[in-house]
């Protein structure tokens, strides 16, 4: 079965430097991804439309990105039965607080899975983890990738203690 | 010019007894309105439709009510040119904060005009303040009802005269 | 009916970089309005009478723009039946969070329609809104502001897939 | 030099069984107070011309009470230059935060003393202080009240060491 | 393809009348699934031995509750490549906050998919979207349910309407 | 009556330039005052004996300036029967919200007349307004100074209407 | 060596209910402790008097609990070089957070440890894990607590187990 | 008997610019210290096998610095009896308050000693008090450390005398 596609959505072409590092990461993976600006509040209708034809056009996933009362992940998640991962953008104002809440506390029968504050990498991994539940070559990679992950955190350990000696 | 009539939307009817202070305080006003259970995220369709055709249905002001990740007065501002009043209903976790912040931090373009955290009696005053623009009568039962309040005041002062007696 | 003024009152010049887009979308719009500086505090005399006289000075709406202990909007709602919408000021110390909770949360019979804070373009398409309830040309324009904006998205989008192609 | 009267205004009757406690605290010190209801958003008048008339009428502090979007106290302090003592209420929803806010926020000029919230004791306690500078007797009562409170921490010391016993 | 097993992990047995929500949605849709009390504090080395087993024990995706400083979650998730979702469980003292945060702002690396606060229905409709990725008649079952929740909301509204009436 | 001091206690030197401008408002309103660096936490003898001493040596007011977890002004009203100002500081992590919490919120019967997160002008202003009950000069200078600041108001007023034609 | 004492300080009797789990954990370690009322702001000098008397009192470990401005266990930490455990207790306001802060955020010099808030069980589990450093025995008792903390919650699981088969 | 080793162990390089202060702290006071980076997300094996093996390799306190869902110190709390001391890092999104929550907020039986945010060298001191317990040398350096930091504050109130001059 041939991997599905991630749609990552953002809000506004303002979220673009963040959220493009989970178009590279899903790149990195080799994971086919799409992405759009699409704005529940400018453009309901494109966004609607996508949604619901998210399944039939091969998306497997989609990553939702907004700001402030960030509602594009639950529109979104409203109008389709494929996952939709949320990534809440930080504001100037509030931190981007009112973002996670807004993304997250979804109500009963309408799920957004969230990730941290401009969590666009975890988006990226959350959306391979899922896609990989059906495709054992990501599987593999995300496998490898915790590794890598494991043994980078121990290089740095060793840097960390060359530092020390100079304090 | 007939006063055009208010539209009262509820995410979920277990927001009725608070929202419900809304309809009694409109009814008082001889405002003209409408309940109805929408939500942004069970039923999107309905919820834009109704925004869509307000206007055209002589409505002149929505106010929508929502909790938790309140999109439902965003996805109605988003789908009319109708002045959207949004009151942020009280959840048993964050107090409403959640919804205040869902309702209140829209982004440039589509405005909600937002009340207190289950301020109901407030939206419909505003609504009132609204179409009052274009409505004397109306106008002159609002000038009226400030007089009545302040009225109310400088009895309960009276009374806690009383009471301060006895303590 | 001729369209009423917008009143854009501020509670410090210093708010007047962020208020002066609320005046340039309300220019756009070509509603008249007049800005001032007042102060609930400072020169609450001037608040009052403004306030006051604005319904017969053929004002529609008052939008009011405060930080910290934001009372200019509600001092202003206190004393006139014009719907006031109040722009919650971004502060240094708690990101404008302590303003908008002092706008927002009026005691019932008195409500100040909130933006978001440093919401100053949003709190003008609202007075827009309201006025043109009895204003077609005005609504005509609401509503061609709003295609305008789904096509400026569009392009945004359009512009996105080419900076995708980069990453 | 006779000890001026104290002041305990609140925004609403059903502020009354905490601010009372604050009145009850007075009376203990023999300090003499009025209590008034009066609103900053609903008798804006009344409030007003009490703060200009204060100094003359004999206050020496006014100590005001309200919840929500709390703005009697600074509206009483924008009007007089007796110290205004503020007591932000509880609210039901967001446990006083914002009425803590609005109250304690003030622009630079126009101070509002804040104590803790539904701190009505306190606010008498140092309404009492700031008379007690021209009334050696009430300093020394003060000082009494001080030294009462610590011998009353000493047996509820002894108390406690009585239940440790049975633990 | 069998449909993947779900596994729900709870901290603490005083989780169970929420968790058992997410429990109770799961077999309605049919979907298997395991639940466990494992904590990441107290039984560290279970925990972490089932995130490292839960593949091969052909589990597709694992649903973790906690409370306060919530790690559960985040401790599976670092310790398998499936899909983790987090559900902070509400607190006495701070509502939750500490427990979303503590779930939601996860590091780059290693994501977990946060629904609401005591979110327990949305985890499982989450972990059924994702497992219908693979199972078409799981889809069908979701999609049917999104047309009973509009159906049943339409149903709210028709007696909302009754309800008005009475007002 | 000679006019009392005022004392400026300061927790930290690093505070020095926001309670500075405490200290310039004093100068100018001819009230003598005495700086100090003092702490709570590492010399609370120097600390407690100021408080204890401090009516003696002719103060009237404390303003005490601290950030972080603020104990300063607490533990000074804790030793004396004068009336303490806090001063909450900014701080870099929470903004200030922690040392307003930590100033404000002090248990029954020693109160702490809080002022804004840095407002040290107000700090002055409120000491000068409590030592103004005995004191007629300084009364006066305190209604002309709310006089200038309304003038102040009306002149930026004018300003901006020369702005505005600008936009 | 024989084990050092522990001191638990709570700041008012109201906080015994809590503070008193700490006591009977320390009762169940067999470490000699003994409870003080004592009161950063109503007994000072008791306080400071304790702390700097404690060492040579053969206390190893100090906890406080308080509620509010909580500058109990500060205070005491700035009068020993003991560790000092700090218990924010909850508040009926605002949750415990400000207690939290004002426990925790201390200055550069002055550690309080803090625990959860309400946490006596852990300021408890604490001190005996510091004083185990020098007490083999109640080290073995620790190491036990943890193996018999696993075993309770593997237990709970199988009860969860069967009452999963009753949904 | 030596004086144990402190173990500082931070979950990211990039915490290294706080954290070295704990290290430079711990080497004024002459205390043992080895730093590495670990984390419980990365390399959960790593941190909990250091933490199983940390009593035997003669640590006597574990700090622990994280950020974010910061996780680590809890679980190397969980997996030693060891006092385990937490800091929480300051994140660019929400000041730290999220790491001061999932770092403070532990489950009864499993406790974490919390410092303030970004507070590397209360975490140093913290832990020189616990080891000092059995160590008279290092207890006399705390000691002599106290005294100094008082002469520090009574040399810069010195000095703020001069600044106040020049006002």
């Amino acid at each position: 079965m041939a991997t599905k596609k991630v749609a990552v959505i953002m809000g506004s072409d303002s979220d673009f430097p963040t959220v493009s590092k989970a178009i590279v990461k899903l790149k990195e993976l080799d994971i086919p991804c799409e992405a759009h600006v699409m704005s529940a509040h400018r453009t309901p209708d494109a966004a609607i439309a996508f949604a619901r034809g998210a399944k039939a056009a091969s998306f497997g996933v989609i990553i939702a990105a907004a700001g402030m009362a960030a509602h594009l992940a639950g529109i979104l998640a409203a109008n389709t039965t494929l996952p939709v991962i949320g990534i809440p953008m930080k504001s100037s104002n509030l931190g981007g607080m009112e973002a996670l809440l807004a993304t997250v506390q979804m109500p009963s029968g309408i799920p957004v899975a969230t990730v941290a504050i401009d969590g666009a990498v975890n988006a990226a991994i959350l959306a391979a983890q899922i896609l990989a539940l059906s495709d054992d070559a990501l599987a593999g990679k995300l496998q490898q990738a915790k590794k890598d992950m494991a043994a980078g955190v121990a290089k740095k350990d060793a840097a960390v203690q060359e530092k020390v000696k100079e304090l």
